[in-house]
């Protein structure tokens, strides 16, 4: 730890934080030590404030903020917990050499533990987040304004089957503004995950008559939904790529011949294959859905990760007449233990939709509903989605880099510039067993793609999955390494 | 508001509450404030602490106990906040008129605005629970303690699917010494509502094959779920009564009749009707469904409410062949806006479970469910289920008396010492709607029982719902007075 001998810190009068003066609102709803917290953290964070700066002392900040010390201790405590200062005995309170993301790995290093199901040392899951992301002194403060105010009354009551009202604006109005959903809040129904929101709109359609399609590779969470409900799945082909034309026709032919009243897709971002749909093919799937009398879902579960080209619109926004389902998630970008996801239902879907759940209750706990609500309507919200799309970035960049540097040459790297994850195919005959069971000898877990295939025989042999959602950005590089030792030397 | 002229409390040395001293713990994890807070709430309570006293001083209770004044404030703030104290200028903090149900009256009045659909002044609902009865401060307490404490990493990732593991833990071991349930924590899987574990239960069933059964009249939001789920749903009659042997006569006649492979039943409080299975009944149903390889799904929603006498051991108690499934819920104990509740399955189903959902992801929030099981494992839980039951027997009594004072000799009561609410019959050839509008035009809120049956044309004329579990207690006499008049002036 490096500690800069002359602290560019002013310790009296004016406390000056990356050339701006702090000031506490007192009369905002947010707490005295939270504002402090979020702005020193964010002048670390942006650089403006040095690695080795002291902060000024518990008593000299209370005094020329004119707040309580109580405050100011509260503020500094979280800042030492989360890694961006630490506390020395005779040296006060010094600001730590922490980049963005090495923020995010500092305060990752002892939570990590465990979240690696097989303890590997460089653990490429798909999924889960990097530790340390959820945003839970922010959380906490707004959950505890929640349950001590009127509002929490709520608590003894069954509320809104089809979510909050203040939730459901809030999506519906950054769908509308940020990503060309056409929606309202009544057409935005909160739901616990995507696969429960799956088999909950599957009540809508009828098992014996209706046959579902999604795509080949495509995601097995929704396949075994599609299974438990009782429809039946045909798959409808990918490969060699959505993006050319043979994919293309590959897939327009299954659905042709199908026939199916249900069509999964995930245009922003093919899983697992990362194939971003393009708008002509968009297109065509409307106009195919509005000949047959079909029905599109669309899972834009990545939409918020897109990091060389700018997204184009979704499948809803090209909907005119009724056909296409979009549903969105919060698993990615906030978290995935929150259990919170929605769908946006045309106005035919939901007339029935709320006919079939005229009894039923939300299955989303009402403070999750309205601690999110409030979030969002925060600028914290924003903040916090960008901060994620830099990490990811960032993560992306760092990996494309490594692999590039120590396997470049040897394997195939699939990706589109999207998503958590990419694909990695070894075509030197192994399959994915061995190339995992390697990596394993080595600490490194890498994940397999057979089981998104309905029919993993057609599947691609050695094509692996290498997710750097929950990695920290420092352990990609020296993980990509062990992966080429582990698989080529 | 009475105010004793002699409080008999003393301000200074020893500060003395029901005859104890106060000790804070200041190596607990509980916070002071909290501390504090329940040890004068639990004596203002149990009435050793009587209204017109005064508390000490902040000043003087901050020196005594040595703890900062903000600590004393802040107990202080929420005692007067929940209706315990009032803050009055010139006599400082005197506690209030206040039995244990008048403390959740007085908590109530503000909370209770919004919470009645039609806002009628007396509102008899049914499965909402009284505002103030969400132990708002402990929730919050728990949940900050989880979300700075280093479990909060799992906010991170998916988690069980089954559920967390010492929550299960927790629900099994009182299960088993507290209900007489067989379970092992691994037998338990943690839902979002009856609805939507019902509704996963059901994908291990064959809706093509599989005929589900359940009481007539039941449960209409089980009843819905089944049909949405596309399962064929016959009823079995529960009326003239479960308990007279004609009842049970036709209940076993139609479960031969139609031979379904699941039956769903509410033996311990039957919905609407009240009844009590009895013991024998118990036992030939499970013979029943051992002799015809049936499932129970024993919903045994209303446990913890019974009023006169001790409970039958449950269905599942009796079962030596994996043909009961056992529910329970957190809705009427602990809070309806929670969405938990849970299935114990037997090995046979856990195990197929297991299968169907081996690629699933909860469906109930990680921080949810690590502060109930924070919240089950500590003294505070028993606590509250106690002060629940012994809310609801005081207002149920209530209730019966009422009944018996205004309207006794021109309804019956239908009850049986269970539940939130009982049935009253008017025998004069009105129908449900007639009552309903009269009761209302007097600002009193009753509810229909009609949609209960699958055949409505088979209900009962004129049989109302009365549910006592929102309104409070203050409210039932003056409410059943209005409806007397409503009906009979």
């Amino acid at each position: 730890m490096k500690v800069s001998q002359k602290p560019p810190f002013r310790t009296c009068c004016m406390i000056a934080f990356g050339g701006n003066d702090m000031h506490l609102d007192k009369e905002s709803a947010t707490p005295l030590y939270l504002q402090m917290y979020l702005r020193i953290r964010d002048d670390i964070e942006q650089g403006t404030y040095p690695c080795g700066a002291k902060l000024p002392s518990i008593r000299s900040m209370a005094e020329n903020l004119q707040c309580s010390r109580n405050t100011v201790e509260a503020a500094y405590t979280h800042l030492v917990k989360e890694g961006f200062v630490a506390s020395r005995p005779g040296s006060g309170y010094v600001v730590q050499d922490v980049g963005m993301l090495e923020v995010g790995t500092q305060r990752t290093e002892e939570a990590l533990i465990g979240t690696t199901a097989d303890g590997a040392r460089y653990d490429f899951t798909y999924g889960n987040l990097e530790a340390g992301t959820f945003p839970a002194l922010l959380w906490r403060t707004i959950a505890d304004e929640v349950l001590m105010g009127a509002a929490s009354s709520a608590c003894n009551t069954y509320t809104d089957p089809l979510g909050e009202k203040d939730l459901r604006a809030e999506i519906a109005w950054r769908l509308a503004t940020q990503r060309d959903v056409n929606c309202t809040p009544d057409e935005v129904v909160i739901q616990s995950g995507t696969q429960s929101s799956v088999q909950n709109l599957l009540c809508l359609f009828d098992h014996e008559r209706d046959v579902v399609a999604m795509e080949e590779p495509g995601y097995d969470g929704v396949r075994t939904t599609f299974e438990r409900s009782g429809f039946r799945v045909v798959p409808c082909r990918v490969v060699p790529g959505l993006a050319n034309s043979d994919g293309r026709k590959l897939f327009f032919e299954d659905l042709e011949q199908h026939r199916p009243r249900l069509v999964y897709v995930t245009p922003s971002s093919q899983f697992p294959t990362c194939a971003v749909m393009p708008a002509v093919m968009r297109e065509r799937l409307i106009a195919w859905a509005d000949e047959t009398d079909a029905y599109i879902l669309e899972d834009d579960y990545c939409r918020d990760f897109r990091y060389r080209e700018r997204p184009i619109p979704p499948l809803q926004s090209f909907d005119r007449n009724n056909r296409v389902i979009y549903m969105g998630t919060f698993s990615k970008s906030l978290s995935p233990a929150l259990r919170m996801n929605y769908l946006v239902l045309p106005p035919n879907l939901m007339k029935r939709w709320r006919e079939a759940f005229s009894e039923a209750y939300p299955t989303v706990p009402w403070l999750s509903q309205e601690v999110l609500a409030r979030f969002m309507a925060s600028d914290h919200w924003e903040r916090h989605v960008r901060r994620m799309q830099v990490r990811n970035r960032r993560k992306f960049e760092t990996l494309i880099s490594a692999l590039d540097r120590y396997l470049g040459g040897r394997v195939e790297v699939l990706e589109n510039g999207t998503g958590l994850h990419l694909l990695v195919a070894v075509n030197d005959g192994r399959d994915e067993d061995e190339l995992i069971r390697a990596a394993a000898e080595r600490d490194v877990a890498v994940y397999g793609t057979k089981k998104y295939w309905m029919d993993p025989a057609k599947s691609r042999r050695g094509c692996i999955l290498i997710g750097f959602s929950a990695i920290a950005e420092k352990d990609i590089e020296p993980g990509i390494k062990e992966l080429a030792r582990a698989w080529f030397d």
